[in-house]
């Protein structure tokens, strides 16, 4: 039984999206029920400190694919191209002949121009996973259709067209809207409509058709290596759940929101034009928390039961003996928080995820049910999955650090001790226009240390977070005279991690360490009398 | 007459490598006689305070080729390679049917592994720019050649065996070597044959070869419109000249060095460094720069005739109405300085370099013969070529100010005021070794204002330069405690202009400021109740 754990072949990369840090049974919700993730961790080690490069979607899922910070792949914000010449995940495995293939949610936007550009085929190969943030597009699907948009080229809305749902947008118009009194519509996309039943059997909807997505992969695999990226779109908006996820749980069951008067009293000119974003505004009004709040716990829930099935499957198959699992989000959730909607800003309840990683192998076996506190990085996971696999760490490349010895109770490896997200607001009228920035100085830089956060913004004030007095964050203390000094000292940690990003790309540090002698073996000898 | 000189239809983009600003009759060398480049700058401006963005060939001309800072094009140093992703100033004429061809050196590592990996097809097209910086490799021709390095597929070497030159390396052994009393070879590698001529006939040395390729380019061109990059390999050494160039000058021509024994005394550790790499530690003897200075001045005096032949061509077919002609270097040459030799460290005589502007058209015909002493940078010149040749500007990708609002009298246009310089020491053992930094810490960044010179140095104290009272950087003020104030402010400038680098490449800024509007027309409304 130890031998057959003793080698890890396989990664299944698990990420939910907009999934909040705080809502699991293992890390203290007190109503929400998450059996299954909470057996995961039980199994393996939570990350209590776990943080996302970029608090959107594209920058944080771009950081993690490629395992470098947004500043380093470019893709700032979402719908950014990131680059062709981006190496993700998938391009330091295909060497190696490991698939590394995503159901579900990736959120890249490829380089089209790039590659049409350099007439580069984008339909195999390196040129397609560029395409797909190094993933090979089994089933990827990145969901959210406006409604009326008629939906081509894709399998789940095929799929759910299959099974009688007749729609140009099924995707809307049945798997995520549910039918009024009168037989109309209600759109998913409005918030009031939370609480309905989505127009879709359970077995239909999103969850457990990419569950199954992924178990039709791995079966397919049989004892080829492989890394899957299973990314749910839920509980991302629209927050719309089939039955009988969508009356899991009610008004009573949610926790208190955390806000307070003074935040809204003089706050960063960006702090404040997010707070009139329309998702804050309309998440400050009385009664939609209680509306959409237990919807998105049940969207959890199915998740967490589909991740049950999930499970069952890999010790049925036998993969639970040789697969790293891992579970993870891209950001979490403002839900009123802060009175704020969405996410895009820095508050914990955003940029702190959930993150519990299972290793099977007897090195783990010390660790198994622990919380582990150190701060950790959404990058750090590729180097993570490549350690695991045995595979070398193109350190030209990957800015992480492995999680490998923290799994395997060796914490003194651990360098780490911040974390850092970044974002830009040029993207939202609400915020810039007032404030009058160009769009090219509108960045965001968070540092997290344990006690500080620290978010520089160009040419406005910073804003300052004492986390050990206010672990909550209502008090930005980004203009208080007795901070200076720790001001001083964030932007120093700052400015130092911002020089050590500008890494040298495509050169191997042992080929620059050894450049000097190289130069002289090949007669370059320069300056010799 | 006037309207002949009304458009710009082409560029003609002459650099010289390691050619210093203050190596020419118009900028005040008191014995160089400069005549053809003292003319072009009576008919255009001469700019006293340009400034390149790498301290070395590669990254300065990966910077002054693409248009972007040595951060934003990542080929961090010499041989670092290019990415196949960076588009340059050829990327951005293509779609016009703009021809853009180099004659001579380019220093462009190609990213040939990243052209491998995505398939791309680089001998044709977009492809093929991005192997050569963006040029048409019309003759492209890196030079440089090690002493017994067997040199194939050069056009060069193989038009010198046709002429008689016998050898595997003939660019070594005749074109850049000397022939000793009793028929031995004095290779040019070694600074004490400096003064030997060449084994070359004038004519069959490389810079008439490469101007006449340039003249073949232009001839063949005919109407159609084009940006040729001449590029002479000299005054870098190896410092040999043809006759008689080998002796125009003598010792008595050589200004006095500027070096001060108390440079010597507590230097910074990467100063220190650098002094004892073995070309410092030769110009620091006695008799190198009398032995060595006069053939770089020759060799300058070699490419000032050269540009004189090239102007006669330009005015007997006319070109000379419709070309934009620009002159400029990579970077300048330590020559003793300093107690130093090469370059790599970011005092004026490396940093600031010759640029001459000849604009023909009548709007700048009040700025004719005028010296401009505005701080401008090498990633302006893209941007000038395309404003020039009236072709839009991807502000996506080009990260300078275009100079045609100094050429035609409106400096009120100037909005930079500074210039930004970066290198890296990983790559010298001399320097590194004794510093003990791990090769991604290694980072310099020089901020230069018209009074301040700041370098940050990762991980060590930072050097400042009084530019006011101390002009020829004598005196290091970087742990001066008088001199925090302004430590702290040339910091803060540094680090504004880092974050404003990390700007949104992809995507135009007018699409990044159209997306709120954009989102709400295609129906993504998120967080309506």
């Amino acid at each position: 039984m130890k031998e057959s754990r003793s080698k890890i072949r396989n990664v299944l990369f698990i990420m939910a999206d907009q999934f909040r840090w705080d809502y699991m049974g293992c890390a203290g919700h007190p109503t929400l029920k998450t059996p299954h993730l909470d057996a995961l961790a039980a199994r393996g080690v939570r990350f209590a400190n776990a943080f996302v490069q970029g608090p959107v979607c594209g920058a944080s899922r771009m950081s993690t694919y490629t395992g470098r910070y947004v500043t380093s792949h470019g893709s700032a914000w979402n719908f950014v191209p990131l680059s062709v010449a981006q190496k993700a995940l998938g391009d330091h495995l295909l060497p190696h002949g490991v698939r590394c293939a995503v159901v579900g949610k990736t959120h890249v936007e490829p380089d089209v121009e790039g590659a049409a550009r350099l007439n580069i085929d984008t339909t195999d190969g390196p040129g397609r996973l560029a395409m797909h943030g190094g993933f090979e597009p089994y089933e990827r699907d990145d969901g959210v259709w406006p409604p009326g948009f008629t939906v081509e080229d894709n399998q789940y809305c095929d799929y759910l067209r299959e099974h009688g749902y007749e729609s140009g947008n099924p995707w809307h118009d049945y798997a995520n809207s549910s039918l009024g009194d009168g037989g109309e519509l209600q759109s998913g996309w409005h918030l009031r409509w939370a609480r309905e039943p989505a127009r879709v059997a359970e077995e239909h909807s999103e969850t457990p058709y990419m569950t199954r997505r992924a178990m039709d992969f791995i079966a397919e695999q049989g004892d080829a290596p492989w890394v899957l990226h299973l990314s749910y779109i839920k509980p991302h908006w629209p927050y719309v759940a089939p039955a009988p996820y969508h009356a899991l749980y009610g008004p009573e069951d949610i926790v208190p929101v955390q806000r307070r008067e003074s935040e809204r009293q003089d706050p960063h000119p960006v702090y404040r034009g997010f707070m009139n974003y329309t998702a804050s505004k309309t998440f400050s009004q009385e009664g939609v928390r209680e509306t959409v709040i237990p919807t998105y716990m049940g969207l959890i829930g199915q998740i967490d039961d589909q991740i049950g099935e999930l499970m069952r499957f890999l010790k049925e198959t036998g993969r639970d003996q040789d697969t790293l699992i891992v579970f993870t989000s891209d950001h979490g959730d403002y839900l009123g928080d802060h009175w704020m909607g969405e996410k895009e800003l820095f508050h914990d309840v955003i940029v702190k995820v959930p993150l519990i990683v299972v290793d099977p192998r007897p090195e783990a076996d010390a660790t198994r049910g622990t919380v582990e506190s150190a701060i950790v990085e959404a990058i750090d996971l590729a180097p993570t999955f490549l350690e695991a696999l045995g595979l070398p760490r193109p350190q030209e490349w990957l800015e992480g650090e492995s999680l490998q010895g923290l799994l395997h109770g060796r914490p003194e490896s651990r360098v780490k001790d911040l974390a850092v997200c970044e974002n830009t607001y040029a993207f939202r009228d609400v915020v810039r226009l007032p404030i009058g920035s160009p769009v090219d100085r509108c960045n965001m830089t968070m540092v997290r240390t344990a006690e500080w956060k620290y978010v520089h913004v160009d040419d406005l004030p910073p804003m300052l977070f004492d986390l050990v007095n206010d672990p909550q964050e209502f008090v930005d203390l980004g203009a208080s005279p007795a901070h200076a000094a720790i001001r001083e000292q964030m932007q120093r940690r700052l400015l130092d991690w911002l020089f050590c990003r500008r890494r040298i790309t495509g050169m191997a540090p042992e080929k620059v360490a050894g450049w000097s002698a190289k130069e002289l073996e090949v007669g370059i000898d320069i300056g010799v009398w």
